[in-house]
């Protein structure tokens, strides 16, 4: 339906969202699957013993866990990503671009997390970690607020609260990340505490975060 | 319609399933011919006769029979998958999650395929390898029993039988994994021969390996 | 509805096409990108000259000719998968398992098409990449044999000549691919000649290569 | 409903657009993410220095500056592909195998920036550059040609202005990307100015460029 949605209900310059839709999935599913695919671990010397290659895979650790935070991070934004396309309902060309920008940010997260895996001491890749995920969370913000704007793209019955509580939630997300770079010119092992802890919250269940289902506003009598 | 049902037809917190699904099917797709892609023969010296290019060709036998097991598997899981979400209905935040987990596993196995081509003789290699599996094998178990946990996100027609037969059906497989693993410390080759044996066994057609198509529960007027 | 119909339409064990489209379309569109993207000239030396830079681009063109054919042929055989799945309603598992094996096949193709491109001259190559053409080939007949045998998953009213019609059209295939092998005992650009016209060919508009449109089979009252 | 038409809505020869439309997102995809991925810094020295770090990250601007331009380009062709399947209708096979050498060009787009990225300062890789652009540019063009003539494959509403207005619009891309070509004989970074002022000006709002909405021709009955 959605594909079709796209020629036949729309008003005036507005698309339906499919496309955009299956253009995302496909570079998340890429990006995610990317990321994982670049675990390779040092190659051995012929004939090396059992303990070698066990150093070897060991010595991938930061690796490892530089992969599991941006995986993470990319299932995060994905289950964000699906939340908006939940209420919004038409895509113009700006919101085109708009998530295109947010696609350029998640594509960059398995060349941060490469850094981060093999340079993770050093501060400035610390940095450049927290800069992707600012400019994929402003973008995301971005994206909301541009979609939500005067329920340009939006089900008019969403209420204004939900519009303002994503909005602060988003916004959350840059102050805790310009506090993980801060906290990096004292020690980069307390950035990376931040960047962990931030996302791990995520994971848990809360009933507040999420977009509450489509429902007339109160005092609405609009549908 | 499956996108457009992820807006209309959520009741309470619930999503439809065409989002989960396109991901889902990306990243098996982009791990299945990354897996192949990898097959590289070494670079032949200039002016190489055909025998030594056949000779490298051969080389490669390991990395092609790791290939091929792991394409296999891929093949199982991405039938598993689908025929899970043949009953699942809805997806909550949680499923989401269980769901990505399970990606994680998937995207993996590449990374474990290439690392038992090169270096299959190593017991460390066929231990991880089938940790792996095992985990990929546990998260489908969650999937299932989060899914039709107290009818959570499934038809309420499907039969008790059929939930129970599924959940022992996956979980037979981390039980021969394991005993893969167990033999590894015997022989390696003997692990390698329960990999190939059990999932084998998958391709070939079996009448009750199916969920039995949606019909009303004998003695439930639900429906 | 593809996916809606995944579990709606299921009579007995069969299962709706969405997904097994869906996972194709991502293999071949990842297989096809891959391919073009596995193109680089080699280093240059610091400072070389135009002329140089030319040199080493010019030295691509195996590489570029084998991408080109390469390409050519999976557009080849996803117009062929398409028009298979035009007329194919149901899958079942068996289905699955033969599509899974026909996608084996494309995503070898760039793994074959690498080698064309590096070492075309070996007469080794030219046979193993009209192997690769000869099962993804096979497996295509298989697929159309299994699904159109007692009009298992198609359509009823399909006509009993377009059946057998494709299958010559899809056998014809293995015979040129074969002719081109056992020209490569003579010389291999002779098969590489075989191996641009058989599919140069397909490109070329033709009346008779499509699927006819669905219509009731003449003097059949199904439908 | 998209995969579905495939089946059921084909008058005479034609498809659906559902897979043609399903494949192309996924070059794009795979493209753009591909493109991205493949920034990777030169490796460091044992214990390098912050300094030395940042001076590798700064020694790829040529890459991202080249990753960035391709990235938009890859947008604006990918919303222009949108924009003419937002009034076709139908697919026959010409346009599938026109869609097919149209994504020859996409996936070509990371190939090129690979060595714009890196050979920047060549005149040669200036003009392979624009060569790309040309050729997908020009693949529009016939795509949009051929769907839209005798109304061959659009909706019949729409307006013959609409049609000659995204001719015209797409025909000057190549004369744009020509003059580039032409500058690189002089200064190449002149030619560099030219490719992102060309595209930087397509993100901007602006209220020609859309298809109109589909509606009914003045003076036509038809519908």
């Amino acid at each position: 339906m959605a594909r079709t949605t796209d020629k036949l209900d729309t008003s005036g310059e507005d698309l339906g969202t499919g496309r955009i839709e299956t253009l995302s999935d496909g570079v998340f599913a890429i990006a995610m699957t990317l990321l994982v695919f670049d675990l390779k671990p040092a190659a051995l010397p012929f004939g090396a013993s059992e303990a070698v290659l066990q150093h070897a895979l060991l010595a991938m650790l930061p690796e490892v866990l530089s992969v599991g935070l941006s995986f993470l991070i990319l299932g995060i934004y994905w289950v964000a990503h699906q939340h908006q396309f939940r209420v919004i309902r038409r895509v113009d060309r700006t919101l085109l671009w708009i998530n295109l920008a947010l696609l350029v940010g998640i594509a960059l997260i398995p060349v941060s997390a490469r850094l981060l895996g093999e340079y993770g001491h050093y501060q400035t890749v610390i940095v450049l970690y927290g800069c992707n995920l600012i400019a994929v969370r402003l973008m995301l913000y971005v994206h909301w607020a541009y979609a939500t704007g005067r329920y340009r793209l939006v089900d008019p019955w969403l209420s204004p609260e939900s519009i303002a509580y994503l909005k602060r939630r988003i916004l959350w997300g840059p102050v805790a990340y310009l506090g993980a770079i801060g906290l990096s010119f004292w020690d980069t092992r307390l950035s990376l505490l931040v960047y962990v802890l931030v996302h791990l919250q995520f994971i848990l269940p809360s009933r507040r975060e999420h977009i509450p289902a489509p429902r007339p506003v109160a005092g609405s009598s609009a549908l």
